[in-house]
């Protein structure tokens, strides 16, 4: 049985950075040529990133983006390449995969199956392409397929009953990380190697793109359903691996309609050894969404042409946690804690967040509010007219710190991390334009029951006090009023989180989450507070997805809403 | 020649309010049923309001859809009655026209051709019908069809060579309102109607919904491409109208595939006098602009239950303009305007604030912020460090206005308006959390030298100096600085608006629009502007569709972008 060296190259695009992009695909297909690799296939889009949104719709984007690809063509002469792109065609834009090949582009194949759900917009933009592309290299049939391609139940029987049987399937995805999802990859990569009785070749992208995260772990997958080889999650990787591949059984297979066939003799014999392909480690959920937050913090803010950022640290758990992710995206020199207090700060918090900033080693500025708040109070008299002050003074507590935030940001061009949890966020327990301001919301799809496990899960990697216990162990308190803690205002947050994940990530009615055991009391309020805190949703920074359903490009809900 | 008294209803729905929009429905109903009419028409998903986004992901608000036009339809027995509504099938769920007859649903048409482009997103929710719908009413065949399916070139010749010819087309639409889509429509209409030789009878909702809205004009246009009657733009109306048709050739069609065909006899014969179906008066661009910016305002207040607003009143132009659309909206009573000078407030444009009021009758409430904006910088001293002060104190005064709005909002339930408009919301000439707080944007889409027509039309429809003349002439300042004008930082705004439309609503590429002749240095200095400002923007307020692009869900750019 001859051996194919193929080389899945898991690249970390930026969104329009065609040239940084190419240079990037560049770099790895060197490394791929000096590992003797007979085929290198790069990710969905690699050229552009992914998703590159309503830059489809500009001309002159996809004009540069087949350029790029003819470009890199001219660059991989000796070596076939698969890679992604963008393509204008007579009929529209098509999400395809070149084939590069003597320098030139051989064929390309189009993206059949567009995903237009969850975050996926790609019925907006592509059309979806109408045949099937055969790559024959060295004897061997591999199908070329684009990430949703696979995911379609019948694109493969549908192939297969066209072209007879292949030797093995070459898909390029862009697969947005949420927790778990690795484990439905695999699974379903087993089921089409199994289907087709061959290996899978699965290149995944890397990196955050505003709000989603691609986790890499590209992978090849054996007809058995067996994991061959993986590469990294959450880092750009070169995974080469001599696939045992039998040849096909008609060299000169007859033509079939819709079905394209490109034919490559490799020159170069299979001599050198093969690079490792250790199968990665796996992640719990845990370190799975630890790395996403890291990796889409990393990358928001240095693709958006930051270094340093800054953010409020109130001696709170969500903050703390924050914070530890800033440090290790960017460096402790890169983050800057901010401590705002006011009357109403306890020693205790105001003591944690200095000891938090210690043990991180980042700068630490208090700036106290207490004297502006006065001051506002003082010029507000005579329009607030009479009675008891309420809300109003809780949210410009809140809005005085945002300010001080964003004063500092604009004075040194830190970006403002914001703090918020999913479950604050998703009732609407945050303050618009105070603390909800910010560039990025680390934390945003993270509900708070997972901050805990966060929090726990980064002292014992550390294996020290990262985040002090009093932190951890503290009730909440957004600290706005005497005493004030959240549970006065919320159900406990294991209960609110379960009755969460089933409303909005489930999209469950109030009587099928009652049915599920759950308070019908607590349902009914948390409902309410979800539908009606819509309109500060659509006002917040956007931050990284980490569930099966974040708030953001994910799911659109109209602020007027009179259902339910 | 029989006549067909057919009624079009056009009605003002809000999304997600089930009962309501029944309720909208019977009441017009009754009317159509008092005038005689044969049939009646409403608009697309009539019955849910348009678009429902996410709703039509949970299963309970497609039921409830349902089982609501199920409960109209025992309402309308003695009527038969055309409902756009979302449909639960078995493959999924449908953008559906419902027939009712007789106190049931008689039959469903599903919309063939789902839009998925600018503010579209049917291709995220709806299966595609595959079958036509021919209602047989009194002998005459008329194809029941939704919004974009006239759209598609294909459509009709499609059916007319599957049904032979018939006698009219009903489309239900939902579409919104951007200036000159009036006559994009009737021209297409008109088109339709030579095509099919037969009269169209088009139906459109009004309202509005978020960042759309729908200006009505439903219209019927005759064969010859005449519109024979119109109804209101922004305005809930009933168009009832003698329709002369021709009869079926054959009242016994022969069954054809794909075709579903419903057979009614309306039991009322034409009696009563038909009701005046005046072609309304066109409107000319301002004017529509002008009526889609007070429903817009008017239906986001109320639809979301506020009933009084507030908003900074600079002295300027934009917030002057907003000032009065809000009034014309809600009443002057239910306007709140604040002044917030500082000592770069011009007396100029405090006496104009100050004119303003009194001009619309409003309450003026002035809080100064030089106290508070000192108190800051006082705090800040430490933090700031060395060094000159610079944009971020620009920002911060601007903030302590946000605060001081939102801290009002909040103690009286009143909804903030924002101000800024499409030029500056463009290129980011305005600051988020400060001038950029709101619950809705009023004049987001509109440029600002549509800004200055506007204000003109607005003193000229008053035949008075509402905006006063001195607020008209003064060149535009932020006033954050001594001597500050808008032109010190941007182009001209007629040169500005002029990029702006070519790159943002044309998605031109600077070389094209420097062959257009616009300046070269100008054009470069504006695209990384609107490029580099999209962060801003998605943080934005939700604000009126005008335009052919508005930012929003119109315009869908990665905030990570490094193209161009």
């Amino acid at each position: 049985m001859k051996k194919l060296r193929i080389a899945l190259a898991q690249t970390n695009p930026t969104v329009g950075d065609l040239a940084g992009n190419a240079a990037g695909i560049v770099k790895l297909l060197s490394k791929a040529q000096r590992s003797g690799a007979e085929l290198i296939v790069f990710g969905e889009l690699a050229v552009c990133g992914y998703p590159p949104e309503d830059l489809l719709l500009k001309k002159s984007f996809l004009k540069d983006s087949y350029e790029t690809v003819k470009k890199l063509a001219g660059q991989c002469a000796d070596i076939p390449v698969i890679v992604g792109f963008a393509e204008p065609t007579n009929q529209g834009c098509c999400n395809s995969a070149a084939v590069l090949v003597d320098g030139k582009i051989a064929g390309v194949y189009r993206k059949v199956h567009l995903p237009n759900y969850g975050v996926f917009d790609e019925q907006r933009y592509f059309m979806p392409g109408d045949e099937s592309t055969i790559l024959q290299i060295n004897g061997h049939d591999l199908a070329v397929t684009i990430c949703e391609d696979i995911w379609a139940n019948e694109y493969l029987s549908d192939l297969l009953s066209k072209t007879g049987p292949i030797q093995g399937l070459i898909n390029l995805s862009a697969s947005p990380f949420h927790a778990g999802k690795m484990s439905v990859r695999q699974k379903l990569l087993a089921n089409r190697a199994r289907q087709l009785a061959g290996p899978v070749c699965y290149v995944n992208l890397v990196g955050g793109q505003d709000e989603v995260v691609f986790d890499g772990g590209s992978m090849i997958v054996e007809a058995s359903g067996k994991v061959l080889a993986a590469g990294r999650r959450f880092g750009e990787d070169l995974l080469v691996v001599d696939l045992a591949l039998p040849e096909a059984a008609d060299k000169k297979a007859p033509a079939v309609a819709r079905v394209n066939r490109i034919v490559i003799q490799s020159p170069q014999p299979v001599s050198k050894p093969k690079m490792a392909a250790e199968p990665t480690a796996e992640l719990n959920d845990l370190q799975e969404i630890y790395e996403a937050l890291v990796l889409g913090t990393r990358d928001f803010v240095r693709k958006n042409g930051f270094s340093k950022v800054v953010l409020g640290l109130s001696g709170g758990i969500d903050s703390a946690l924050v914070a530890v992710i800033a440090v290790e995206a960017l460096g402790a020199e890169n983050v800057t804690a901010v401590t705002m207090p006011s009357k109403y700060s306890s020693d205790e918090t105001r003591s944690d967040a200095e000891r938090m900033a210690r043990n991180l080693g980042i700068k630490l500025i208090t700036v106290g509010i207490q004297q502006v708040f006065d001051n506002y109070l003082q010029v507000l008299k005579d329009a607030y007219g009479e009675g008891p002050a309420g809300l109003e003074n809780e949210n410009l507590q809140a809005r005085i710190r945002g300010n001080i935030l964003m004063a500092l940001s604009n004075r040194f061009g830190w970006l403002v991390l914001a703090t918020g949890n999913k479950s604050e966020t998703a009732v609407g327990y945050c303050t618009l334009y105070g603390d909800m301001v910010g560039g990025f919301a680390v934390i945003k799809d993270v509900f708070k029951t997972t901050v805990y496990k966060l929090a726990e899960y980064v002292n014992s990697k550390a294996e020290r006090e990262v985040i002090p216990a009093s932190t951890i162990e503290r009730a909440p308190s957004a600290e706005l009023r005497p005493d004030q803690k959240d549970e006065d205002s919320l159900p406990p947050y294991d209960l609110l989180d379960a009755i969460l994940k089933l409303y909005v990530e489930e999209d469950k009615h109030l009587d099928e989450i009652v049915a599920e055991g759950l308070d019908v009391e607590a349902t009914r309020q948390i409902i309410r507070l979800v539908d009606r805190n819509e309109f500060k949703r659509r006002q917040a920074a956007p931050g990284i997805k980490i569930t099966p359903k974040a708030f953001g490009r994910d799911r659109r809900l109209p602020i007027t809403n009179r259902y339910g």
